[in-house]
């Protein structure tokens, strides 16, 4: 991955900024939701407007990937090579300064600028479809019914090189002012996690189906 | 709120879309991280690009409030008076349909465009700070050091009238094709949570602070 743009460098507290792909790909892999930053197209003479939607996505080495249905307003914009944005962020918890000034999040997010590609061809597309399926849970792809060639042809994927991304990430307690430690106020970390709950079955789900192993973690 | 403008009406599966301010203010009062999407400025003849960055938010009646250093590049280039997008999603569940294709989330987001106001007077400042903090840690803002000038002078706080916004909201069961409810398929939902674990002190706590009640739950 090239140096650091001027936009990807992480300019306020640069101290949280990372560049190697190792720890770029270690968030994205962990990371669940993605948003996409987009400008909409003119409409008139009015100043740009930026447009902000959360999906799935998945990564294929250097790339990451998102889809959608082929009508969706992003997907339209993206496709006919609008840049975009993508922004993906785990938040590891709250903390909890002895100052409201110091509040904060420990978090671990990557910022990537580029232009996405639209990924035309069948086979590709599939295997993208699969690679963003896996990311969510792994090895439904394979006990699921495949997408038929209508269902392909409803969907638009997107494809993304991570030649211009940043990760941003906070750990550990507060930093507080050297004397606000000697306040009597309780300053430290409250973790947050997003856990998986009990599986709901569909309520059509005819009686005997078993769980499968990939859903039982 | 008026009726929903042509950006705002969520176009793709419109019943999932929902313009009530109740629900659109139930849905920000239950999430955590906003992610605020702008335009860069721009720096040559190059088309313009969107920036999406994440945040802690409030909301004041029908406005949402969004702070950071003033030094951050989203507020300098907010404050100036470009058009956000302010986005805030909550991951219910993911949804398990019999086909690749009908997979989807349980979530419900909200999406606003509009110009951010910022807010100059340090009175509405340290309220807009308090309602932020309120809307993360409900009373921390009591027990804490409050603000000095000096750092109220160091944070940007925006306004953001909730004038043109729009929920999506997708609950329930799997929607498969007819004939995939025969396959012998596992379906249903895994339902999704942010949940909190056990605080970590910071190790720099003097013995015998107590945890306060508002850290308690």
């Amino acid at each position: 991955m090239p140096a650091p743009s001027a936009r990807t460098r992480v300019a306020r507290l640069p101290d949280r900024g990372h560049y190697e792909p190792a720890e770029i790909y270690a968030i994205l892999d962990a990371a669940f939701l993605c948003h996409i930053g987009f400008v909409l197209p003119a409409e008139s003479q009015d100043p740009p407007q930026a447009c902000v939607i959360p999906t799935l996505f998945g990564r294929d080495g250097d790339r990451v990937l998102f889809h959608g249905s082929a009508a969706s307003r992003m997907l339209r914009t993206v496709a006919a090579g609008v840049q975009v944005c993508f922004e993906a962020t785990i938040v590891d918890g709250i903390v909890l300064a002895r100052s409201a000034f110091h509040h904060s999040m420990n978090y671990r997010s990557v910022v990537a600028f580029g232009q996405a590609q639209i990924v035309t061809e069948d086979a590709q597309k599939l295997r993208a479809l699969k690679i963003i399926s896996d990311h969510i849970v792994p090895s439904r792809w394979n006990d699921v019914r495949l997408p038929t060639a209508q269902e392909l042809k409803a969907t638009s994927v997107l494809s993304l090189k991570l030649d211009e991304a940043s990760a941003k990430i906070r750990t550990g307690p507060p930093k507080d002012e050297d004397a606000d430690y000697a306040l009597p106020i309780w300053a430290g970390v409250l973790p947050l996690q997003q856990v998986a709950g009990d599986l709901i079955p569909d309520p059509k789900l005819p009686p005997g189906i078993p769980i499968p192993a990939h859903l039982k973690r």
